[in-house]
């Protein structure tokens, strides 16, 4: 099976990884917070490290790092509140992830908040002049930004629209999904409240842990309340962070697997991560594009993309494509990709469209695969 | 390090819970419900088979299975979305978790609901007949029960309470966080509409996969929105369970190891595994009743226990045990246990107690460090 699918969970993943995370199951197994002994004390450490690491990685040594369980949770954390505190006109890109539309969907229903899309032009481009002028008609209370299409890959100047948005003292909240540990990003500008990260895609982690940085002044109000092992007697939310918002037993095991692939990525370098990924991805585009029967979609050449492409293939839906493609084996993701949205702005809505996603480790034998499948596919069309 | 932690998170997993996790996360690791290719669909039929699996655990085969990050999570998403629906007269027990009075606090001080605690006799017995008085002066709309104390073990009637609780028609919910798996619980019953299980504890499997079982009939709101790999293209989450409450990547990896937990329950024997916890429990037990400075809080004679006691010990303060403990080669867990009202009921508040806690895989040498770790204690009274 080769693997285009990197944007759904990046596979594989650094050997250390696998180690690290077993290991600490195995030798390890503590509930962090939870106990003076040595096991609890380890996994306090590994995840105080795992912090350190991660605000290296983001460039913001003064955020706070909240651990969550998926970055869909971390979204509803941050979306639900700052809503509660009263934002009314939300900005979003037009790509956005129905971990951040369907989490605004409800407040938009109940007239709540007011929503408003990101000029971004026919040709892929933030049009900053402009997002500039619908900031003034409608004044932003809250802009969030997908860093990274996970549709097309396009890469959006967060710290630019965060700059404009900054002016009218609008929450800014940064979805790094598919971004964070590839696309070097200074986190720590005080433009950015919230930046969400994912571990298990870019970052080259294990599933189940994700999270967020934030800035330790920003009031927000919780949406979820349990035992953090901390000030237990109080039956309000600890107002410290990150003890606010993790709630429940945090998952060490996994955090010693991010850790081990943030130091993995110290070591290769994120540059070096993502140049070999830019490389890959003009691979993938020659492939595709030296095919009549495929067209790309969301491409052009002033604006910049990560290692994920969408098309459109002649004669096959994009519902069928991906069996056939299981078929012949090769491992991609077709549909929406949880973006109505975005395929709504790319014209491909609803059928949405065939997703080849590759990173740092995709393979010659993995790209060999994919040209012989298409072959085959030509010579049956 | 001898582990009397267990409690907080069993600890040695059986083996074929590590290597099924490693070899999953190693060969495996498709993100599942987001692709038609072989991993996706490889993750897909090992989470089928482990909903099947917690269905047979629980004796529940009619009831749907969601899983959540954390059984936390899992309590917010039934305890909100019950609250939302309009349940004013909500019933506790007096040894609730933080994971459920913390998510009750608000909806207390905002006035939309009232707090009732199900009456226990000074010797631990769930009093029925208070309770049904109870009942008939404040009608029950939603029951909440925790199973299992995490505190002092002691196992609630649930069935019996719950029998009463659905004669006003309320909804009914059984933490199941410190008992699915160890207790043999008919969760099928059409009494209870939900059940919370921690995949980490008394289910033997890792951190990072928990979640509950509902009625699929049930209406729930959810409160936490996002993406479900279903139905893209409506903002609306899904009404079909569990994709209504399934947000985000699954933990895949956190699954397959909970997949050979359940297995190894299954071929242990759940009455098996129940047994050899109560053997270690009344060894933990003796040797704890055999020191004078030692005082067991919170049991008698007529109730049932889990294997969890809690206790004071004279002339060491609950705060400084843990660190005494730790430095002896004693894990035990010291403190509320984020169980403030259970210490409130038992006494033992603000200063809490020190908790021990065993289970099957509680080993003689452990006990027979315990004992020496207890004599040096002792010495130097």
């Amino acid at each position: 099976m080769a693997y285009f699918d990197q944007a759904a969970t990046t596979y594989p993943k650094p050997e250390c990884v696998y180690s690290a995370m077993d290991k600490f199951n195995r030798t390890c197994g503590g509930s962090a917070g939870r106990g003076a002994h040595n096991r609890a004390q380890s996994a306090a450490a590994i995840i105080a490290d795992t912090r350190k690491r991660l605000q290296s990685v983001l460039q913001c040594p003064s955020k706070q790092v909240v651990f969550q369980p998926t970055a869909t949770i971390a979204l509803n954390v941050i979306i639900q509140g700052v809503i509660k505190s009263g934002a009314v006109n939300v900005y979003i890109t037009p790509f956005e992830h129905n971990a951040v539309t369907r989490v605004l969907h409800p407040y938009l229903n109940d007239g709540k908040i007011k929503l408003h899309q990101l000029t971004v032009t026919d040709s892929y481009e933030y049009d900053i002049t402009s997002i500039q002028s619908q900031f003034a008609v409608n004044t932003p209370d809250f802009v969030i930004v997908s860093h990274v299409s996970n549709t097309i890959g396009l890469i959006a100047p967060a710290e630019e629209i965060f700059y404009y948005a900054k002016k009218y003292g609008a929450i800014t909240l940064l979805d790094m999904a598919q971004s964070a540990g590839l696309i070097s990003c200074n986190v720590g500008l005080e433009t950015i409240d919230y930046a969400v990260f994912a571990g298990h895609k870019t970052l080259f982690g294990p599933t189940g842990i994700s999270g967020f940085v934030m800035k330790p002044a920003l009031k927000l109000e919780p949406i979820l309340f349990g035992g953090t092992g901390y000030e237990s007697a109080n039956q309000t939310m600890p107002v410290s962070i990150p003890e606010r918002f993790e709630i429940g037993t945090i998952n060490a095991g996994a955090i010693a697997g991010l850790n081990a692939a943030l130091q993995w990525i110290e070591e290769t370098g994120i540059n070096n991560i993502r140049a070999v990924e830019e490389d890959k991805r003009q691979k993938l585009l020659s492939i595709l594009t030296s095919y009549d029967f495929i067209h790309v979609v969301g491409i052009s050449s002033s604006a910049q993309y990560a290692g994920i492409v969408s098309c459109l293939i002649d004669g096959i839906s994009s519902d069928s494509a991906g069996s056939l493609f299981s078929e012949l084996g090769i491992a991609v993701r077709t549909g929406l990709h949880c973006a109505p949205y975005a395929h709504q702005f790319l014209h491909t809505y609803p059928a949405g469209t065939i997703r080849f996603s590759v990173n740092y480790f995709t393979s010659d034998d993995d790209f060999r695969e994919l040209d012989e499948a298409l072959q085959e596919i030509e010579a049956n069309l």
